[in-house]
């Protein structure tokens, strides 16, 4: 398999950005190519890209997308041209803290560019958004290489939300070694929740793996227990948006339940986590505030309205899943027990 | 609280049946005036009304709607329409048990008024489909009656599905505490899983409740797991389609989920059961069959596609729990240990 097969959010190739419209799928899978910033801000802006490693990269590519065209006669010209358009796009999303991050990035490329020329300047923005862009994607893949020797050929595997490709430069987090799996002739079974309320493990994960030839199957949330009862599933492997010091893990809500029943069946709940999502200056996950998200996504998030009008919704986008639960959590430095998160940085 | 404030599946009243078409549910809640057998027959076809009980209940009635016109000049044959008129509807859900129960029952109470004039048949008939749906509401409270001393005011409850009045004839099952607690005055806390992939929760569940002024929160079923561990459920009650001789339980698919969660998190499983479920016949789970359901319930069950096109998908429309995870089963005729279900019926 080439990274080719997989379906990647964005890739940079005939001097301009193919961008994934993800508000399609999982019907519809077209690339928009984008050869101007404003279309990367509203590309942002509506969600067509996703995924916080994600938005960042298409952040960094449009800065660039902004300065190329410049006639800015100066290196001082041309750094106020970047600046200017890296602050326009970080008012794309302004709760995306990846996108300032990678903005932040190319703003500190441009500033060790100083006295050099604005031809010279723009070569190195671009530059620097494919190295964010390949960093990533090394990043996602020693995860899944990591991941991958906690798991053998025939095995079942359940995930829950979309770690996935889609979110990120390619590979995914917990979905790397779904596709390291393949390339090496393995067939995992993969059990993909479809993740209410939001469904990306309907629309997205199931999407990315079913394309790469993956042996995915498609369950819903409460239909974990039973597959586990079944046998079917050798192993959970999720993602996370916040591991805390002493390895609690932030994830999407849902995430809890299928912890409490991996350990009911004795089945190993490995989290897949980069160094960047690691915060150890979170004691616990009690200190991780919970996003209550709006009703509709539940009463109306389907197509058409499927509860009653007026009714009572608790929806929180995350819950914590105590590190007694955990099994493993895996970085790209390594696999570590939660209580050892701490040791992951040094 | 009276019961005409339930949002009841159907009733009899001036010479007709009003017949709640639950296919307008939960954004509209209309009641069909039915006065002839084939509008019968048709809201039986149509789904407009579900929940085994409620079929039943509505098949007898519509037997007698079929020979009240009657200018039988016979018993012989008055007989033989009402036998007529009832074959005519157990065609309309050749798979309904509890149809073929309720029709069987008017044939019987025909049988036993072997000689009357035509129009004494007539009222019996009538006074049959009366008797069955008086008797199931009395089930429905009785059991709601055992269930309640269980609870205590204020406490926070779990259900699954729609084991509720919208089924029955009142009162539902597992629901008929929350309408009796109403009644007293009690504050129960009622959080109500949407029950993916066809949101009977959601759709059903959640709007009885509401209608009746139950306290009741509608959560997606990957969140059952993070209110348990918020101290938010101090019970949990869910409805069965099957027991199981050794006290394991058939039902919608999630139970097990939540009763494996319970056990987690040391909150008390409850099952309610008519007694009509308890299947002394079927010695374990095991022998229970799980239908397996149409893939397009969960790919585009809800007004749009929202999993590719040609997922593979598993969906089971039922799960197994068994009997360990359960605290007690509750039926008309006291509560037991699952282990002890077989003195139910003595």
């Amino acid at each position: 398999m080439t990274l080719s097969e997989q379906l990647v959010p964005l890739k940079w190739a005939d001097d301009r950005l193919y961008l994934l419209d993800q508000t399609r799928l999982p019907v519809e899978t077209i690339y928009l190519e984008l050869t101007k910033i404003k279309e990367v801000w509203d590309a942002i802006r509506h969600l067509q890209v996703r995924g916080a490693p994600a938005i960042g990269m298409a952040a960094a590519y449009g800065v660039y997308l902004g300065i190329r065209g410049s006639e800015a006669a100066s290196y001082e010209a041309i750094q106020a041209e970047a600046t200017e358009h890296a602050d326009y796009l970080a008012t794309s999303r302004p709760t995306a803290v990846n996108l300032f991050w990678a903005l932040d990035r190319i703003k500190e490329r441009v500033a060790r560019e100083a006295g050099k020329a604005p031809e010279e300047v723009k070569a190195a923005v671009l530059e620097e958004a494919l190295e964010i862009q390949r960093e990533d994607e090394a990043v996602c893949k020693q995860i899944g290489e990591n991941l991958l020797t906690l798991l053998e050929d025939g095995i079942g595997v359940l995930t829950h939300c979309n770690p996935g490709a889609l979110a990120t430069a390619a590979y995914g987090t917990a979905t790397a070694p779904f596709y390291l799996a393949k390339q090496r002739g393995w067939n995992l079974k993969v059990y993909a929740d479809e993740t209410r309320p939001v469904l990306q493990g309907a629309r997205l994960t199931a999407l990315e793996l079913q394309k790469a030839g993956v042996d995915v199957t498609l369950i819903c949330d409460n239909m974990a227990g039973m597959v586990m009862s079944q046998g079917k599933v050798q192993a959970v492997i999720v993602g996370t948006d916040r591991v805390a010091a002493n390895g609690d893990v932030a994830n999407k809500i849902g995430t809890y339940s299928v912890a409490v029943l991996a350990k009911a069946h004795n089945i190993p709940f490995y989290v897949a986590a980069p160094l960047s999502s690691i915060d150890l200056n979170t004691p616990t996950g009690a200190e991780i505030p919970i996003e209550e998200r709006p009703a509709e996504e539940i009463t109306h998030g389907l197509g058409k309205q499927v509860a009653p009008t007026g009714i009572k919704v608790y929806n929180p986008a995350f819950d914590i899943t105590p590190a007694s639960y955990i099994t493993a959590i895996v970085t790209e430095n390594g696999i570590y027990k939660p209580e050892e998160i701490g040791n992951s940085k040094k």
